[in-house]
């Protein structure tokens, strides 16, 4: 759902989809599963480009890396083909090869020719390190979490510390899940969707600045930030639409996430693996061609500034959706771990000269 | 000299050096040249790494392209070898033959082995277009200029619309040349100097956002800027430092200059060339080595942040700071292109309300 | 026309174009003009994509670096856009700022709108070091020469030390201009042609092999070739088809003419510039669009190997060709260098056992 | 133990090390296990780049990515950081996932630190798709097997159809894992090894050539290979060496495996995923350094020519290698795939003009 108020230097055309989320594009879906036992506080957050069958009908695509520390998946094929063939799993770092695990199995089990009569399938598996709040080296994900993730996909989903986001830390408050969409109109006749999902876990509470305001630095004094840990963030960022961008496009459009991420104070730390993912719902390649060519629509760049200015906001939107969505946690060493609402409502109450937000 | 006042929201230590100029990192130099004659309005800026002879002595050095669309030359062979061996040049789009032109001619000059027993050069010239003030259809820029501002190298220099950037127009004001740098301190022993040279030409009005404020929105009304010619814009970086980074940590950095561009509400427009260069005045590679082997010092990537936050810092006041020092100037059209300055004071004077600035 | 027999181990479809040029690919076209000035021996050669307005009318492209220690320039924006906008130009290392001038003074006569109502224009110039033969320093190429080459363009041209091959080495022995194409057939109603361009200026004559057989190193003892000297070499490659690749595509066949500059013996050294350059003639990309979407033939990756199997083999004879279509030179220094003719027949007649080529 | 006879056209200083093995550069290790289970035929080969603990000293390394068709995983951080932290495993597509958390749960035990106190680990797990010969969709690696093969490592260890390359098929001819090595003289103060070891899956026997024969050609129509099936082959390298190169001059190295892979008939075929993996053992990292500086010791691009011909000839030696050490295999649909060995023996029995080999 986003935010309820609009940013306030918003450069897209400023429509948001109707559930200003990343499903406002036609035929993606979300599902999530969120794993709290004990000092574990994870999950995995699964995102289908469309409802078919995603191998036979790959999705054109592109990866970039903002920065590259960081462990995702399946970045070398996507570069090469330009294309997805399986649903996009979020989680945790140490849950990257069951989540692989689990999404070839499922794959082979959907597809009987895949290892027997055509080629290998490309599992897209991007994570961020939970370990600040959850006990990451218990490797507590499971192949049936993933399935259930998958399983329960479906236009709506919940934001902040669910999912893939339930361990997740954002400028030293509680992150985890966003997403936002924007509407954009070329010209009457061709007006689409560009939608967002981040997962969260990059920041420093001092560079925060929301609207402009650097709110960060008097939180900072209030929550007392461990400074000291090394930065070990991250942010994921998926992007849709639904129009007709290719390949070597798309991977433009996923520049532009940077655009969004840093609005609000990030810098692409070095510890902070910042990874992107595009893909267009149009123009799809089928696996089993009959014939050798399609005939597609090819969209000029000339405009694309349209779609590069709709992703900024969707991504600064969703990032601090993340933010605003999140509830308070207490973490694997038993800390509290304020979200943004909580945090600043103590910062309203110690300071009453704070209440800008 | 870059700003006077602090940044509002500088994430860096927040200290600048002796002149706040790409010029505070020892040995590095610049000079520049004007050139107004009729309806051309451009000229040159050089920047020497060192003042030795730079064939000789090569600066390790990383180019990143943030957008492509654009015609600086040298990269290729940076991005192969991680060096830089000549002084760096901005100009106008069209002037880049003759600057290749006046840079080979001085380097064959100074190196009497350079295409005889040895190899050639590789001369780095980047370049905006400044067509929208200038008659860059003149190719208007002479070798003797190139020579001249080579010549006049020195540790001041003017910023504002000067030199290259005397037609460069940012967020729809005069742009043009601006500077900047931060002191970097690692621990006691180890006190470095980040510099940022910027060439702006980026940029849309509406974006405009100065410490926090989308001052951009009303300024656009008033001067009804010119919304529908398609951007061709660009924005061109230089970081020096004296830090002992190799090229792949040079590399590093220069994407930083990203956070710096987009902090006052760029997004990477699909017309504007953003391109940036960094170099380290340290470990210097010899051409005509004795021995193979070389004995270096290298920084470990664990405190890198700190040399990305002062680049962050250092590009985000270069680009207010080509703004601040920019003045008017009448285009090749006969239209009035007013200066941030100029037209803030309009603003004031039509709009009392805005005087926040 | 490339070799008159067969590769011995050709990995295409072997069936060459007509002419065995690049300029088989329809509408492709090359001029040349050679210059021989006392001891300047160079030249220029350009390749026009096609015979229309190249601005106006651009071709997908993509360019790949083997090797970037190299000078040429437009690289950065075809990467980023995926088109070409002008013609190519070959040359020695140190005509290129001459001819970025002469083919910019040209595409802003043909063009008027250029820098004034729209965008400026991307120059492509790829060069070799030329040095060994010629006297580089003298910087000797002119604009007229430029304009001379793209004023005769045909179907028809020579190959050899010809053009901007004139004073190019290849494995030590005259190298140059070679050319060759193959035609590729998907199934009965699509037939395409890949066309190859080489300029030859690489390798070691101890490493050459021709059709598997190492008559390099009976070579060298013959000609005793200068050792001591470092490799300052390059190949520059371009490659045309009429098959509907796109940009991605294009930089994958760019990237298999690796295969085939390797197969005679290169190892990519050091000092050789490796680059290619690769357009196609189909679905050609509108400058003045009047909408925004274009209709496309897309072609699925899964056949592709044909037409990487045509590149290698393309590359591979037109690179032998360059060599045996060269005829000796008297260097810079009076220095005879010899052709590969020559120096079989030479060597035929001191060693009588070395019949087999 | 590579080859017992020299390649007719080594372009290396043609001096083999000790074992002619990758671990003739000191201190890396080697170890597999090989699963033999009904219809599958798969393994897992594990490369220790030395035998201290790899995620406190890093060695510095890089990747580079000749066609992506693949899953490999780890790339993202090597290209950013420039090290490699932990073993490197080889095993089949579907293995990948196991293979990750296998090597985590190691890096887990070995390092408390990991995950709690410092950052997380970045496994490196390269494949090829075995589902030729073996049943892959069994996915049938298991820790156990990953752990056994890292428990066994070694200065000696077995080429041909063993550990990961159990199931591989090269050039339609049993494939596998196959090693070389090369001594490459700088000066008389400083002589480097360079290892090489290929897991080799790719290639058509109509391509395949041998010491400049076409050998492939009769083998071909001997053996009828099956010419429908699409190539999901691969090829791994992975490379090692003791020269002080740093991750710059590791990708170039990296790069020049090419040249090594095509000499035998590749042409980086659409489906054949060809990744490269470069470490040196000296100038490692450490990862928790008390100073931010260390001094290290840095080789001129100058003489790297002498490293790149090394890489050439011990990767073109490890793929043949792989060939003549392979013996024959039933598959998984109980089809006799033959050895090169085999397949020679037989062509020389039916065809006894063929007696070249």
């Amino acid at each position: 759902m986003g935010l309820d108020k609009p940013l306030l230097n918003d450069i897209s055309q400023a429509v948001k989809g109707h559930l200003n989320l990343i499903t406002d594009v036609s035929g993606v879906r979300v599902g999530q599963v969120t794993i709290d036992d004990g000092d574990v506080h994870t999950g995995v957050t699964a995102i289908l480009p469309h409802p078919g069958n995603l191998f036979r009908e790959k999705v054109p695509a592109a990866s970039y890396v903002i920065n590259g520390f960081g462990k995702s998946v399946g970045l070398v094929q996507i570069d090469e083909l330009g294309t997805i063939e399986t649903p996009i799993l979020l989680t945790n770092t140490f849950g990257v090869g069951t989540a692989i695990n689990a999404l070839t199995r499922r794959l082979l089990a959907e597809n009987p020719e895949i290892g027997d009569t055509t080629s290998t399938v490309n599992p897209i598996v991007a994570e961020c390190n939970d370990g600040d709040v959850s006990n990451i080296r218990r490797m507590r994900l499971t192949e049936a979490a993933v399935n259930q993730a998958l399983d329960t996909v479906g236009r709506q989903f919940l934001e902040g510390a669910v999912g893939a986001g339930r361990g997740m830390m954002c400028y030293d408050l509680k992150g985890g899940i966003g997403s936002s969409s924007r509407l954009v109109t070329v010209d009457r006749q061709h007006r689409y969707t560009v939608g967002s999902l981040v997962m969260t876990n990059y920041g420093f509470l001092d560079d925060l600045v929301i609207n402009g305001l650097p709110i960060g630095k008097p939180l900072a004094r209030l929550i007392a930030a461990d400074k000291t840990k090394e930065e070990n963030g991250s942010i994921i960022t998926i992007l849709a639409t639904d129009a007709p961008l290719n390949a070597r496009q798309l991977k433009r459009l996923a520049k532009r996430a940077t655009v969004g991420i840093t609005r609000t104070g990030g810098f692409i730390g070095n510890g902070s693996g910042e990874i992107v993912f595009a893909f267009s719902t149009t123009n799809l390649i089928h696996h089993f061609s009959k014939n050798q060519f399609d005939v597609v629509t090819r969209f000029n760049d000339n405009q694309i500034d349209l779609f590069f200015r709709a992703t900024a906001a969707a991504v600064d939107e969703a990032v601090l959706s993340s933010l605003v969505h999140a509830t308070s946690i207490v973490d694997r060493k038993g800390r509290r771990r304020l979200s943004l609402i909580d945090a600043a409502e103590q910062l309203k109450e110690e300071q009453p000269e704070y209440t800008e937000m």
